[in-house]
Formats: structure tokens, C-alpha cells, sequence
């Protein structure tokens, strides 16, 4: 028992004691539909798309992207559970943007402790053992935010679990200003020229 | 433009009046801690595990299953970010144990768009078209709470990119009570005579 899980566990009762009826929501979520977003610490989705408990599935991943896992989690959430409208999220300042798949794998080698970063980039932690399991991994790295977020909704639109009646939007959230912006196809292009 | 992204904008901007410094929130996480838990609509990991923005990782899927995307996104958490704890929840009265890969493939097969439920479980919404390739998806589907915690905290901590050094705990949300309760082998074993 740790101290993180004490104060966690703590924080917990705390907010059992005043769970009051929300052991009554239902299973289905209220305004039926799902975010897909990064896992990143700062975001905090409930509060940047203002929802309450039992609005939105919620489906987070190391940049938001749409693997084959949020796929799956996507595809239960509409087809057994109803939502109608998805969301993809990737934000500003975001750690994905910062290595590359031989970068990670090169690290992974070397040693599996946190790395440590210094002004010149990043160097490893050491010593080993490391691992060369990290070759057979696609870390899912990000070049362009406004590519990752249309490439992904491309991938979401195309799948074949997917219906096409199904909207899927994608946004970019600031960790700047808190504001989340419309990703179109014209602030792809505009991007990318 | 739908009422529903109308609303969530809404409270965006609202959010976003009133961000104040937390622009200012540094990439790592400052409890340097990471949970995997289900994207279920009734669950606030922000709120029932007492974090603030900030605090952690969250990793979300349907279930809260140790796949192979939820892994990565965890390694990159400690190689990357330096993580040191990491936490599986999954929750009482969860979507993933009301049905089985097969029927899930069933439902799949006749149409894409989202099923009915009623009293004697679940029929389709028809008309189609369906798709065969929910065949050549692991749905990752519950049997039993305790057990599944046990695996998906066994597969993380066997992982070969997974340090040995770095505690993996797990705990089912009582979305009815709001409380967390560790799963422990014992609790397992007491499950399973």
C-alpha cells in the first residue's frame, strides 16, 4: 500500500459518501455519444466537453488514435449500447509528437526504466536489461495534429464495423487556452502546404 | 452541427473562461501514476480515484482490458513520461459481461446499426447490411469481474516492455456505491470455488 494509493482510496470514500442516487444511471449513456481522446494528464474530457457522469463513453489511448482497440470499444458502444455521434480528440503540447517508432524502439532496447530527457533530446535511463519487443509494437507516434486527428477519422469513417450514418467529428484541444478547434479537411490542407 | 457538439462546445468555452493557470501544467504526470479502466458513461476516473488534472494517466477502453493498445499506451507512460504505478479497474454491472464473441459476431453479422433489447435479452435492429468482420475481432468480453482483473494484471505485469519494479493494482468500481474494492488472488480464488 502506497501512499498515491492511500490518498487515491481516501479521495474514493469521500466521494462514495456522497454518491447519493447516481447508483441509479443507467447503463446506456444519456446523451449517447463517445469521445475518443489521449491519455495525457492533463485532459480531462468531463470537464473540457462538459459532461456529467453517464453523458459519454469515454475511450483514451497514447494520442488518442484510432487503433484497432478503439475500434472494437467504439463499435460496442453504438451497436449494443447506442451512442450516435463520435468524437476524436488529440490536443496541443502532446508527448506522441516528440519520438518516432526507431526512437522507442532504440530506448526500448537499451534499458525498460524511464528515460531521462535533457536539453539535447533524449537519453536513456540505463542500465538494462532492455528489450527488443518494442520492434513488433506500432507506438502510433504523431507528426501533425491536424494529420493525425483526419487520418484517424478517415480510419474510424472506412471501417467495415462501422455504419456510414454514424458522424464521426475531429477536434484539436488546446492545453494552452482549454479551447477545443474544429480539424476540417481545409485545416488539413492549410497544414500541410 | 448537432445540439449535442453545440452543448459540449458551449461548455467548452465556459471551461476554457475560466483555465486560468493550468495552461501551465507540465507534460509528466505529477503523481506519476496510470489507470486503465472501462469507458463506461458511469465512470469519472478523475473523480472517483480523487485526481485533479494533472494527476495521471488514463487509459480507457471497453472493459478496461489489458489489450495489446492498452499496453502501449502504459509503456510509453513509464518509458516516456515515468509513471510508476499503474492501476486496472474495472466496475460492477459492466456492458462486457451481457454478451460473448459469439454473439456479438451474430449481431454484427445481420446489421451495423445498434441493437434491441428487451426482456429476453438481445434481437437486432435490422434491416442490414451486416459484416462479417466482427469474426476477426477479440471482443474482450467479462465473464467474471475478479477474473478478469486477475488476467488483464497478470498479462501487464508477464509483458516482456513491462519493468518488473513497477506495481500493477487492481480494483472493481461498485458503480452502485461508488466504491473501489481491490482484487486480490485470494478475492480471485474466492470467486472462482
Amino acid at each position: 500500500m502506497t501512499n498515491v494509493l492511500d490518498e487515491g482510496l481516501a479521495a474514493n470514500r469521500t466521494d462514495a459518501a456522497g454518491f447519493g442516487d447516481k447508483g441509479e444511471l443507467a447503463m446506456p449513456p444519456a446523451r449517447r455519444f463517445a469521445i475518443l481522446t489521449c491519455m495525457d494528464a492533463r485532459l480531462d474530457p468531463a470537464k473540457f466537453a462538459g459532461l456529467a457522469e453517464g453523458d459519454a463513453y469515454v475511450i483514451r489511448n497514447a494520442g488518442g488514435r484510432a487503433s484497432n482497440d478503439a475500434i472494437r470499444s467504439r463499435v460496442i458502444s453504438h451497436k449494443l449500447l447506442g451512442t450516435r455521434e463520435w468524437f476524436v480528440i488529440h490536443h496541443t503540447n502532446c508527448g506522441m509528437e516528440t519520438f518516432t517508432d526507431e526512437v522507442m524502439r532504440g530506448l526500448l532496447a537499451q534499458s525498460l526504466g524511464t528515460a531521462i530527457f535533457d536539453g539535447r533530446g533524449c537519453r536513456d535511463a540505463g542500465p538494462g536489461p532492455g528489450s527488443a519487443e518494442g520492434e513488433f509494437v506500432d507506438w502510433l507516434t504523431i507528426h501533425d495534429q491536424p494529420s493525425s486527428v483526419g487520418a484517424d477519422v478517415r480510419r474510424i469513417r472506412n471501417h467495415p464495423l462501422v455504419p456510414p450514418d454514424v458522424p464521426v467529428y475531429g477536434y484539436i484541444y488546446d492545453v494552452t487556452t482549454g479551447c477545443l478547434v474544429e480539424v476540417s479537411e481545409a485545416t488539413e490542407a492549410g497544414r500541410a502546404r
